[in-house]
């Protein structure tokens, strides 16, 4: 469809990969997306290494039409992603001046020593485009159509609201969804048959596995309204007619 | 290093993507697979689009010692793993002996219907070696290195317990955690200049924001105990002294 926005958003840090840290941002910046009409295709989560985040980098900024990164812009050694992207983007990384007016000032005021550290949290690529930080002023920074976040979510989720009103949000998708008291395995022909009549709506269909029974929930999306109800009414009517039938036994 | 074993995991799934689903596996993988002394490198979290899945799993089958996959197994048209899967390796897609027996066996003693639906969880890569599921019965496969499991949680966990057995551990990852009243901006240098003088080791900062403050975790790690004793000693005392010194205003 044309009116299509995608993106792919790109989690940095060794600690969500050891299991250390559970990671909380992507089911953020997934809702988040939707909400904004765009869709969200693809997700990567990379260790602090550099070649690891610049083909990240490279291979997603090139399919999608934005990229949202979280993680390693704080101010110790582990912190490669201000590096990173410069080296994804063949441009030298350098103290941004105008993050440097900002954190001198803030850290001034909470008399606090501007430090070599710090200051390293003032780095982008140069030329980038600032992302306000209204909760710890280190800001987040735009390269074309990469954005680049911190991982801590408070401060993730405050940047996520800076951007927002700078993309171009899609037609928005709309979604059902039906309760199934039965298992996939009962529904998936007539499920099958349904999608493949209704090829402007994706149907989803999510096993609940609870006291060792299968039950499913049935969603439908569409950027079409009408087409959505329809389905949806399509749908219902086939649960209705399993659900009286069955004979008292629910499996996947 | 030579004794290190590497993996990637792959969720499968739209679901997560447009964020209806938070992901509960990739946490439950990273821990299990630290716990083996195997390294999860990278996570790739795709649609249910044949393309995408056969292009991450063709990338990370080359490059790591293992790869495990969660989603897309079920009885239901949005379940294409396993078509993927077969299709990455350039193989037959069919019902797998093994798989329908056993599954026509459980379907049987619980007196449902063995449907269409229901046998497509039977199909695998032709060849594939099964995966035990002991909650519901379908089994995961595996071709090769790389491993299909379940996306429901509870199914996905038992499987990896199928799985573990057969895994070559690494050498374990020894872990210790540091407390630090102060912020990164504090610490950066000081721990930048430890980590370089112990390169055995593995040295993250993990910044906390609460109540307006911020504190940090200091996470050593190494697969040499003695090491790691010695530069969580280092690091202590770093702390220690930066605490005895600081003038009572904590910041990032």
């Amino acid at each position: 469809m044309s009116d299509t926005v995608t993106a792919a958003m790109i989690v940095i840090g060794d600690e969500i990969l050891s299991g250390r840290t559970k990671d909380k941002n992507i089911g953020f910046v997934a809702d988040y997306l939707t909400e904004l009409g765009i869709d969200l295709e693809e997700v990567r989560i990379v260790s602090d290494h550099q070649d690891r985040i610049i083909e990240a980098v490279n291979s997603l900024r090139a399919r999608y039409d934005y990229v949202f990164t979280s993680g390693g812009i704080g101010p110790t050694h582990d912190d490669i992603t201000a590096d990173a992207i410069s080296a994804a983007f063949g441009l030298p990384c350098t103290h941004h001046p105008e993050a440097m007016a900002l954190m001198q000032a803030a850290y001034s005021k909470r008399g606090l020593e501007f430090t070599q550290s710090r200051k390293r949290m003032a780095r982008t690529p140069e030329g980038a485009t600032l992302i306000a930080n209204p909760v710890s002023t280190a800001p987040g920074f735009r390269v074309e159509n990469v954005h680049v976040m911190a991982g801590v979510p408070k401060i993730m989720q405050a940047m996520m609201d800076s951007i927002a009103p700078t993309l171009k949000g899609g037609a928005k998708i709309h979604s059902r969804t039906v309760d199934c008291p039965l298992g996939e395995g009962d529904i998936g022909a007539p499920l099958t048959a349904i999608q493949e009549a209704q090829p402007q709506t994706m149907i989803g269909s999510y096993p609940r596995f609870e006291n060792g029974a299968y039950s499913t929930q049935i969603v439908v999306r569409s950027r079409d309204e009408a087409i959505l109800q329809q389905t949806v009414a399509q749908v219902e009517e086939m649960v209705a007619g399993l659900v009286k039938n069955r004979t008292g036994v629910v499996g996947r």
